[in-house]
């Protein structure tokens, strides 16, 4: 065959993959949730049963990962384990607790011509993902996009494709058993890259996309999509301690936010100080003996507690989301200053600010044009189970749809529905 | 100067308006209701005050239009008269009395640690619209985008750039006199289809991009920008006259669902009917009565009331968005029928139920996957003012951030605000 007719072969597969999806999602959208519950936990069930299965696609993946020289981390994110699969099964147990989004009235009301208006969420339809070699993320997005009611295609990276086919088989498997549509649930795995960009232009077939996964690929996705996507996850997070900030309260909060667990997108990256913050020896002394590594710039380097040793920062630290114990450290003379800094480098996802000075809290919440902004704790509450939301879908730092943590609801559109009795417009 | 250093200047200069309408943006966030309703009117006084030169640059324009031989229909959209200006200026003293999105709270707790979360609206912060030669718009969007805090980015047509310029320089120069940032409305006319191929790329510095026109302008947005746009618009829109309807009100509502208004969006393009429907022959007379061009299948052929003639519907018809006296009448033998041809035709706009089952009320109304589903009234209450969300930003047909009539609210995003006093996760 010549590589046109691959082409369109594929092409072909893709759209049948997408078609039968839209004809699963109708079923699921007639789903109640007792039924999709029960979905779940079959689901979860199944995963529990299967798990030498899986653990044996997932010793594949990884021996040919080590093989290729994959790095340790990535290694790491990759591998599934007895008890990894536990979490996967609970978290879906947990899901099966929380309220169905589907069929709740936004708004209504009677108008004055008599026609009763009411706006409703609905499942989106088909949700596609395009995620790297995290095989937990499959099952995740999967039970996420079954609870609100939709189908799901799926494109995960090829280093975990033994493991993916492993799971969407028992996750197909379990639906069936329960007479839900084995399609809500499908995956683009076989055709390898050809199948992610055919899934970024399926606008009309696919009614939104989710990128997971590191800042390459999700550039990648919103650059070449012409479907929908919700941006997720790329967090550099800023701290500014002002004058009036408690000693205690700092020490505690800095601590939290950069070493509870430093690989996660909202932990803090960059400190930014009042000059006349007399809280400073005091967090940078905590911080370094708790093992973070300081990248400081000449003013703050004047003013290091004896004993404790920094970097100095540069633009690039500034700008780099560490996701380790790192954390980059700048004095200003001005709140305002440290506006200005928190507008050039972060990319909008969390910030928060030490103070006792009403005006000043009630300035920096009103200027900062984050998802979140926090007075006085730390950023690592901004978590869509922290602030009570039930499941997180992920944190959104597009302003479009959904910012900041996204639950179920945020899986869902909405339907305008109108009863009347005969009204016609004047 | 080679080519490429031009299109760099370009590219240059389009970054310099949209860092300008970022700043101006936060002073528009930072503007309370009075002042930006200060705003409004001051617009609304300038354009009456200036309607001479309003008239004389438009008529430079209709000019160029009728020499480059445009249709009578686009130089009619064209073309500013003096009550068009008036009704300008009234649409922008009524945005001036409608209630400030900015600043509603759409959910608001306390947390069981004490911390106190409140999602709030604000501002999207950087709007760009491209539409075509519809002067009009470049007063309308700009009203709505200021009115919800934002700064306004503007890519109109060629053919009406002497009218949209001097309505910019109206505009401008009117915030500008009470205070409010010149820079909140801007224009890339003066680059041609260079400036709307750098806004369409311009994700960051552009929040959401609005185009406003035909199919072909709406497509061309949609798969070339990688900024977040919202689609509106198109219409192919349906009503199902189920067996059991009411001969009375069917009439009614379809000689208001085609004739009141045909050539907008939420006017009835397709009639499909119940073959058990006793009312067909009293519809459509009452339709050919009114002057409407009847398009249909053979079935309804076959019982067309005597006197009545009618073209035969092909595919292309169960396809078009007529927006014009033209109908499309189709007979089913079943709701579901009906429902298959929803599926395959319709863009997901509006569609209607006439009928007095109410299982099939139900029904219709669970299973039509479109924005709005209507029960027994016409489908031309598809429109924010008929809904009650005071002004009208678009009607959208995707499912992300909002769908089917826009409001004020929809120029908005949130923010997560998170108040506590020293709070850190455990």
């Amino acid at each position: 065959m010549t590589e046109q007719i691959v082409e369109q072969n594929v092409a072909a597969e893709v759209q049948g993959i997408t078609d039968r999806a839209r004809r699963a999602s109708r079923r699921m959208a007639g789903a109640n949730r007792a039924w999709k519950d029960k979905g779940l936990r079959a689901i979860a069930k199944a995963l529990l049963e299967n798990q030498e299965r899986i653990l044996a696609a997932n010793a594949l993946d990884l021996a040919a990962g080590r093989e290729n020289g994959t790095s340790k981390p990535m290694l790491d994110r990759l591998a599934l384990t007895g008890p990894r699969i536990q979490d996967l099964a609970d978290a879906l147990e947990n899901l099966a607790t929380l309220p169905d989004p589907v069929g709740n009235v936004v708004r209504g009301q009677t108008l004055p011509n008599g026609l009763r208006m009411r706006q409703v969420n609905v499942p989106m339809g088909v949700v596609a993902a395009i995620y790297e070699a995290r095989p937990n993320v499959t099952v995740d997005i999967a039970g996420l996009a079954l609870k609100s009611g939709n189908a799901v295609v799926l494109r995960g990276g090829t280093a975990a494709a033994n493991t993916n086919k492993a799971l969407l088989d028992i996750l197909r498997d379990a639906l069936d058993r329960v007479g839900l549509p084995a399609d809500a649930v499908q995956s683009v795995d076989q055709f390898g890259r050809a199948g992610a960009n055919l899934i970024m232009k399926a606008r009309g077939a696919v009614d939104v996309l989710i990128p997971r996964g590191g800042r390459e690929l999700i550039q990648t996705v919103v650059n070449n999509s012409s479907v929908p996507v919700i941006e997720t996850g790329e967090g550099n997070v800023h701290i500014f301690i002002d004058a009036s900030a408690a000693e205690e309260m700092s020490v505690d909060i800095l601590l939290n936010a950069k070493t509870q667990r430093p690989s996660v997108c909202n932990t803090v990256e960059t400190l930014l100080v009042h000059k006349d913050a007399t809280v400073l020896p005091a967090v940078l002394s905590a911080l370094a003996k708790a093992g973070v590594r300081l990248h400081v710039d000449e003013r703050v380097q004047a003013v290091l507690p004896a004993g404790i040793t920094a970097e100095p920062a540069t633009d690039e630290d500034w700008a780099t989301e560490y996701m380790d114990l790192d954390l980059a450290v700048k004095m200003v003379d001005t709140m305002d200053e440290a506006v200005k800094h928190i507008r050039t480098w972060s990319t909008g996802h969390t910030e928060a600010i030490l103070t006792n000075d009403l005006a000043n809290a009630e300035k920096f919440v009103a200027v900062v044009d984050s998802a979140a902004v926090i007075v006085n704790a730390s950023t690592r509450f901004t978590d869509g189970g922290e602030l009570g939301l039930g499941a997180e879908v992920g944190i959104s730092t597009q302003k479009l749809h959904a910012r900041g943590p996204m639950g179920l609801t945020e899986l869902t559109t909405t339907k305008w529905i109108v009863q009347g009795e005969g009204q016609v417009r004047s």
